[in-house]
């Protein structure tokens, strides 16, 4: 008596785990069974989680990994873009703790001419996504038909909605259970996810910004350059031209985490009075998309074009025809009151003097979660008002009784919460330390 | 935005993955939780799978193995022998094609006092299990009450019946899994599922037969020796002292596959006239029940105790009130006309002359499958009275138009798709062959 497989239907999924298992390559119809049956509810979950260690273990080389990914674009609805006019350009971070660079690249780079036709997701995390701090200010509207989207963009140029439709399908389903199976972490399984959500989004290239650091996913600049590279390549195997930039991550960016106040922060940045750090990170940026948007010769000469577009004010006036556009009050970029406002904040004190030497943003990042700011689970509602602002960063020199940082939030439980969990994420020391590069290199492949 | 685990309950069983996943050593807690929670439907399959995985390709060392083990032995009942006087051994084959060995020493051993109360179970397989052979026999029952069980073993020394009762959920959910989740073939996971039932089981010692070749799980020695290893390290830790015998599976064992004609041989094999290899086979592992049991001071002096009692027909005299007690009529044993017999026969024919070179056992058995001796799935029928039976061993001498083996079945499509299936079992060739040697080497911990 020996034991033998019982559903002849499972033939197929198991090989194609043992395959993987022992080592093996898969081909692309074995990746393509994969993800359609998945996404099909065909093959079962706990195949799946099988799939995906044997993955995460013995991982996935170049080729797999492009088709997996391809696999998983085409696994529900794709955009087509082609009615935009130009070189439709898209961004995405790999996520970090006050990045409202979004918010600010995507005027300047419209208002240089690169078309800005951005789904943005929601999801969950330290804040919300680019769509939810957009809906801090008062009426703006991130729900827009397909025709009033695409007519936007060739109208003003600039355009940013909540994913809608029947996306990557495999993707969730995919993302989900790894989420529960102990296999996030591994090149190709986030690369797949990421770029097969970048190019069913329908833009025409593609800037990633790939942060590293203790708040990002990818803790070392040798990790990012690696996932930033096989994205890279995935991009240009789907024939759409990727950059990646590699960004720093060890502290948060700007000085604002939330989401109201991330939006006046990128309005500040707009108006040139933003953090260095912000204002540094979004010129670099968008002077990426206007080259890529064949708006400047080369990525430097966008860089200018952009600090010109900050100067000028250009950018600014992008960002208030984009917020009168989607139903806000443009009126806002010049009132902050319009925001909605905490009703309570707290202060973090520095206890003695010397220089900020760490401010880890993970931590940072979930006070600001715990302040109401981001989603924990799917049905949290978002509170905008809430969030944590950061008086003094890395290499600043504080004294005893100086404000580190404010938390804001509509509960004295979550702010006295929050504040507790952001006294943590400071350390200050004797020596003086130098504020981490933030923009640290460029990925092309 | 970094995306988070969402459901906090997950969480332990997330880490044990990671843990695992990571190359990790499970502490004996994180392995009941596994266990505990998997048999109680409260951690759901996807995470079973993952971690299957993780186990399957990090491996388990052999406390694991050992935690892994007993927490599927306590995950539901346990048998009580205790009412049983004397030692009880218990025999286990980890499974091939053609082994009725147990039809034979069971009552060698108990015809030489040791008490035999054994528990069998069906399953999928080439042929049926023990109890389904034993069932060929017209009016025998293998259902009996917990108390039928003890008194009978108490009386006649010798109880035969299907496994009852809620033993080893977990071993059965996790069976179940691995089989479609490409994880079955693991030294921790295989070891740990055998010995949890025989620890189950509640007999005080254990014996293994541990096969290798082509027909078995460990297709060589050196695999089954590793398997048995931890399978007597596993018994010696729970207090049940494990002896394990490597024996031969390269070909089908003795000629009878099948249920009703190899209850026929078992019989034969007691009266003396068995196949010389199921013949030496139970004559040795006999000898090691007898010394187990305490009724031999040494496995060989056990050897001759068995030698002796199939000489004397003591152990056919023990079948036959064994037969009685369970319902079945011991004339059988003299007539074996009352066995069902199948309709259709077909020969297996010889083309050339030479001498048999290889008989695949798992072809062989997989063709009795298809005879109907076997179930593909649960709800299958066994027909007792197909099977095959093979005329010609490896190493004997065939002459072109001798018969190799003949089929046996209830149809005749079913007898000429096993006569096609079976003829890929058999090479001949020119040169002499030995036949390959059965029994191995001994392991003991």
């Amino acid at each position: 008596m020996v034991a033998k497989k019982t559903d002849p239907n499972s033939t197929d999924m198991v090989d194609i785990i043992v395959k993987k298992r022992d080592g093996g390559e898969l081909s692309k119809e074995e990746i393509q069974y994969f993800v359609n049956g998945y996404s099909a509810d065909e093959i079962p979950d706990y195949q799946a989680a099988a799939l995906l260690m044997a993955i995460y273990l013995n991982k996935m080389n170049e080729r797999e990994t492009v088709e997996l990914t391809q696999a998983m674009r085409f696994s529900g609805d794709t955009i087509d873009l082609s009615s935009i006019k130009g070189i439709k350009v898209d961004k995405h971070s790999t996520g970090g703790v006050g990045d409202k660079v979004t918010l600010v690249v995507a005027p300047i780079a419209a208002s240089c001419g690169v078309p800005i036709a951005k789904m943005s997701g929601r999801g969950l995390g330290f804040t919300g996504g680019t769509v939810d701090k957009m809906e801090s200010i008062p009426g703006f509207n991130t729900t827009l038909e397909p025709e009033e989207f695409v007519s936007q963009v060739n109208d003003i140029g600039i355009a940013v909605v909540g994913q809608s439709g029947h996306l990557t399908p495999a993707d969730k389903k995919i993302y989900a259970l790894r989420d529960v199976t102990g296999t996030i972490d591994n090149l190709s399984l986030i690369s797949s996810s990421i770029m097969s959500k970048k190019l069913a989004a329908g833009s025409d290239k593609i800037l990633l910004d790939v942060k590293c650091g203790e708040g990002a996913f990818m803790e070392n600049e040798e990790s990012a350059v690696k996932l930033a590279t096989i994205m890279c390549k995935i991009g240009k195997a789907a024939g759409k031209t990727t950059i990646a930039a590699i960004t720093d991550m060890s502290q948060p960016l700007g000085r604002a985490v939330g989401n109201a106040i991330e939006v006046i922060e990128a309005i500040e940045t707009l108006k040139g009075n933003g953090p260095s750090d912000i204002t540094e990170l979004a010129e670099q940026l968008a002077g990426i998309m206007i080259y890529l948007g064949g708006r400047a010769k080369t990525a430097e000469e966008g860089v200018l074009l952009a600090k010109q577009s900050i100067h000028s004010g250009a950018a600014l006036m992008k960002m208030k025809a984009f917020i009168e556009k989607q139903g806000g009050n443009p009126d806002v970029v010049e009132d902050y009151s319009m925001f909605p406002e905490a009703e309570f904040k707290a202060d973090l004190v520095a206890e003695t003097n010397g220089y900020v030497k760490k401010i880890n943003a993970r931590t940072v990042g979930l006070a600001s979660q715990h302040t109401g700011a981001g989603r924990a689970k799917k049905e949290d509602k978002i509170d905008y008002a809430s969030g944590i602002y950061i008086e003094k960063k890395i290499g600043d020199r504080v004294s005893a009784g100086d404000t580190l940082a404010s938390i804001y939030g509509n509960s004295r439980e979550k702010v006295d919460r929050a504040l507790g969990e952001a006294s943590e994420a400071f350390q200050i020391g004797n020596d003086r330390t130098e504020a981490p590069v933030l923009f640290k290199k460029i990925v092309e492949v």
